[in-house]
């Protein structure tokens, strides 16, 4: 069995916003390089599996913050992938903690591998190198695994264009944009000083380069819930914050 | 005198496009991280003159860049500051080099110390901590300096409403949100292959959350020209990529 991996990181001023703490955004782009880093580290990173025609993409994901890091904090990121228990959803797991080891964030992430000319997701046990026992730890998910989030009913919207900043090396609209994109429709007021949270977020469908996306938004008590339809008014991806 | 500083860095996947070339956005972050992470060793970082209600403000910029980093490549970027020529302009240059000290990239960048309450640039030899002789280099620049752009008329324009992601810890938008605008303006063609480019930008106006401002882009033969217009129509920000 596996160890937990850990990855430093340094809340670098390009990483905060006007609180002069890291953003959602930031920290959940650190969760997801540590996937990209663990896996590659794993000889299981998307560029290998690029060589046969499959990818990692990302389905769901669970992500809870007790604080955010202030500007030039250093923190760890912890994180290790859970034995399937599923034949297409691969679990991987983060835990944040500072440099004192105390723990202030946990996250929860879910996979496919899909194959790009059967446009579909692969059994997991088909995958070369997922077997290698050192890759799986049995520690148990520090966090809720992703709630769905339904029945969004938007009473703000917003639509942005996808433009080149927004697309990955896919050419589909980077996972992180989503966040972004939601930060942005909400109103000001729930970012002006930070906040315990905790987010759920559901990637449904790819966007494309010139697509203009609607983004939803919706206020229920103290969850804060979005929606982005594609070009074709097709739900792509939603999410819901739930301020602590 | 002082010596050239060096910071270390790696074209990690956020900061990597669709050709898996670091972005010139990522490479221009880099460049003004350098900035403050060196005024911060030299003790006349940002968050220092915030004591005296006064921060530095980044006039004009010039970057050549001979080629991108690819995807995961270690670089290094120099910094100096030369000894004031001007009261008011403090010019910061920088040297881009691979991991064989091989020379890629080289910018030049023209700093004010801005003071909040009389909104007006502070004569530099005002401003202590800068009088230290170890601060200073003398090695010339490595570039031209920033070139004037002037007369842009715009073929092409695009809306942007300023949103929480663009703005920095003053508020304004983030100088570089700018360089994101345009290269979202710019026909995505110019993009699909990293090409060596001199960029010149000139920062004339802040801007804040909530304005809508107006991308302008002409094409004059192998040089790209920008123009942004704050939402009362005054020009905040100018700049030309020239193509090589």
């Amino acid at each position: 069995m596996g160890q937990k991996a850990i990855y430093n990181f340094n809340a670098a001023p390009e990483k905060v916003d006007f609180t002069l703490h890291a953003t959602i955004e930031a920290i959940c782009s650190d969760i997801l390089n540590v996937a990209g880093a663990d896996a590659k580290k794993n000889g299981i990173s998307a560029d290998v599996l690029m060589q046969q025609n499959r990818s990692w993409v990302l389905s769901r994901l669970s992500v809870e913050l007790d604080r955010l890091p202030e500007q030039y904090e250093e923190y760890n990121v912890a994180t290790w992938v859970n034995p399937h228990t599923s034949r297409f959803i691969s679990t991987r797991n983060f835990e944040l903690s500072d440099v004192n080891g105390n723990t202030f964030g946990r996250a929860l992430s879910q996979w496919c591998v899909i194959d790009f000319v059967r446009r579909m997701p692969v059994v997991l046990e088909e995958v070369e190198g997922l077997f290698d026992p050192d890759y799986y730890c049995d520690e148990q998910s520090p966090c809720e695994a992703p709630r769905k989030v339904r029945g969004v009913e938007p009473a703000v919207t917003r639509k942005h264009e996808v433009r080149y900043s927004d697309i990955d090396f896919n050419r589909h609209v980077n996972t992180m944009r989503y966040i972004r994109m939601m930060l942005n429709t909400l109103p000001i007021e729930y970012l002006t000083e930070p906040r315990p949270l905790r987010l759920d977020i559901h990637f449904a469908k790819e966007c494309h380069l010139g697509e203009v996306l609607t983004i939803g938004y919706e206020q229920r008590d103290n969850v804060s819930l979005f929606e982005i339809r594609n070009g074709e008014d097709a739900v792509a991806c939603t999410a819901a914050i739930e301020w602590r």
